[in-house]
């Protein structure tokens, strides 16, 4: 590949050699003869005059700011993505069940989707052209899976969900087990029956060991272009609008509705029955408490101490409501 | 199913056309024809008006809230999720071994315990009557699994560990992983053998992706009754009471002892070698320090705020300490 | 084995006895004839007047602490640990390919190794002498496990992932899934291929159901004898250090670079892109939000309390700017 066929299959505008052959992509202080870098957060300027990649991705604004063959484009983290896309396709599906998988009576696999070694596909279940159901999957019964959609390894979709095109999820994510849902009844526990179920949109990603639970009665539903990190826990009947990103960690109970274009910071707590507006940032470690109407920032972690200053302070959380008295009075007492 | 057949089955009192047919349960708003809802929160009673389900069961004070057919009892919620499970019964567990399983030497599989495709049986386990153990299962050595107990697909029981009856393990479950103990030894660490087990009593849930520690020495113990959510953890030598529930994303470190009936919310985390006495409520994203000797309900999140508004106000926890100073001393001055 | 014979293996100074026969290992409360319990907290000296060990590990000054036959040691605990080991080792690896297996084309197994039933290996991955590939486990193309390695069951190494010597991974893990990379473009989510590995030193543990993701560009890289336990989420390009140990819960955004010897509690969250200086402690549910450059105990978390006090004092929290400027106010006119 030559920066020439980056710029006929990409766009933007080459500046020095375009015949520089490229063989791939790196960061600006790791690349080498025959790699790709580029520049985007402007504080990485100055590690480019030291750089070795062959050519660079820059902003159309920073035409000069190296003389390295270089590409010039509107979003330079975008073009890179797609570069390194080129570079790195995903590995190719190889068609076909393969002979120890289990596939039930009923379920449909497109000729050109893969099933591999002990994936067990239950009964109904649909599975869309190329898609890849990867070794331990399981497919419950009358699950969706869409065209081009892979399923990595070992990963769970409980009956009667639904996924949509061009996925992926990772191993140990866990799709549709049943909400928690229990009615006290004189001491002991009834179960609710989970009987919605998970809807998935097109062009998602789910994280590994992330779990999703299927509605109690209506359905947990998710966008499309959703990105989903690991370890992360949707409740039951809950709504995740299009283009929203979740990283690793969070968890949201019940019955929340998160809008579009949300972005949801690592190990954030959002309580149930809640909205969220479209275009709402969470930053790491939020607890949300209620719900949050207007776009914006929001946040509420208390950042780390040393530990003797943690504890001199930290005791007087307690005394807040006091301190606030006490001021009070001095202050009336003037 | 007539409405009939559920006072016939269920009890209650019946007010109105006991000849209405019903076909399953949904909420208020998304109930139809031949649907049976209920009202259990007061909240919702305006809703009542709009419904469009062919019957309500509603607490006998509420004899009037509604003139469609409707069913009277003392707890509206347990009598709906009897109903639930009526018309909803779980999948019943196909008998039998399939052929892909590997069922190790000695294991004693019951007549009608299912074994599905890929699960893996250990030496000398024992899975009761009517228990389901689903794909891709590893069972260890010397398990017990309870009749009518299932674990849905791709759960692990380590060697020696015990499971209760009727329970349900949710996927990617880990039950009696090694505990997280280690010697420090000059500047390495020296793995202490985890030689305890997990004992799960009768009727337990638990979650996908949630992990359960065998104890370091003396076992793991989880009562009956106990319903553990989605992603989270026990450490080893825990004990959890009877009728304990625990919510996702929730961390409790090992040796800790949490009583019965007590109610842990979502993402709190619990520090080890303490106790939580009989009934506690712990409210969702709480930090529990020490332990909890009184029921009642305990808190400790902060919550979300606009980021600016976070933002002033957090650099001044590092300084509570120093307000409490100047507090007092502007008092003592007066 | 007999009190002499742990002398000659281990080394330490016998007092009493040491033809006192032993069958294992046991606390102090819990011990029995035959087995053998250690004094290391000086908490527990008063219980060792009621142990009914036979045998106890205690330190050289504790010479007289019992009239038990004991051992003297430097270290009890370290002491215990090995003594566990000899009692409890680990089950052996039963050399071998399962019938059921998968192995790829070009996968190299030690003759030593041990591959469980419904394993898949995948084409040109090297499994080192005597390594145990448990129940379920995927191991992706390219994947090298080393000597002595135990992956125990359903465990994902995801292509190119690299495990050194004597680990342990537990149940659940995915190792290498793809790091949460997206760039935004439009509106949408433009994917990073994730390129990069994930590099595991010597004489590692990884708890059950843990994430580790591999790198965008460069690797993930974990280092020799660290312990990470169940539920952890370590982001992509991180770095962990020798020796370090990290407990459930906690999760490590991307490009974090934690050093060696650190100690992070259970259920920390850890900002990315920053430094955490060698010997650091982190206490649990602390929130790291900046680089910490010097050792010490680093923490966060806010206790809980008794929820009405709890409401009554953290609705001051943002009023906390506005209580020191009051404060200054009211110092300002004296």
């Amino acid at each position: 590949m030559f920066l020439r066929d980056l710029i006929d299959k990409l766009g933007g505008e080459a500046v020095g050699e375009v015949d520089e052959p490229l063989r791939g992509v790196a960061t600006i202080d790791s690349a080498g003869a025959g790699q790709i870098t580029f520049l985007a957060n402007p504080k990485y300027r100055s590690s480019l005059a030291d750089t070795r990649a062959s050519a660079v991705i820059v902003n159309s604004n920073d035409r000069d700011v190296t003389s390295r063959p270089r590409i010039l484009t509107g979003n330079p983290y975008a073009y890179f993505a797609r570069v390194a896309q080129l570079f790195s396709p995903p590995p190719a599906v190889q068609a076909g069940i393969h002979p120890s998988a289990v596939v039930h009576a009923g379920a449909r696999i497109a000729a050109s989707a893969g099933i591999a070694e002990f994936a067990s596909i239950g009964a109904g279940a649909v599975i869309g052209e190329g898609a890849l159901i990867g070794p331990g999957c399981v497919i419950g019964e009358n699950v969706s899976i869409g065209a081009a959609t892979r399923l990595i390894a070992r990963v769970t979709i409980y009956a009667g969900c639904r996924i949509g095109e061009r996925g992926i999820v990772h191993a140990g994510a866990v799709i549709g087990a049943d909400g928690f849902g229990f009615a006290p009844d004189q001491g002991s526990w009834l179960k609710i029956p989970q009987t919605g179920r998970v809807l998935i949109g097109d062009d998602c990603e789910i994280g590994a060991n992330t779990s999703i639970d299927r509605g109690a009665l209506d359905d947990t539903v998710i966008g499309n272009d959703v990105k989903i990190d690991n370890q992360v826990q949707i409740g039951h009947n809950c709504t995740v609008g299009d283009h929203t990103v979740i990283a690793g960690c969070t968890g949201v109970a019940g019955s929340t509705r998160i809008g579009r274009n949300v972005m949801i910071g690592g190990a954030a707590s959002i309580v149930g029955h809640i909205e969220i507006a479209d275009k709402v940032i969470i930053s790491g470690n939020t607890f949300v408490t209620k719900s949050i109407t207007e776009p914006g920032v929001y946040t509420s972690g208390v950042p780390h101490l040393p530990h003797r200053e943690w504890l001199r302070n930290t005791v007087q959380f307690r005394r807040l409501d006091a301190m606030a008295e006490a001021i009070k009075k001095l202050g009336d007492k003037k």
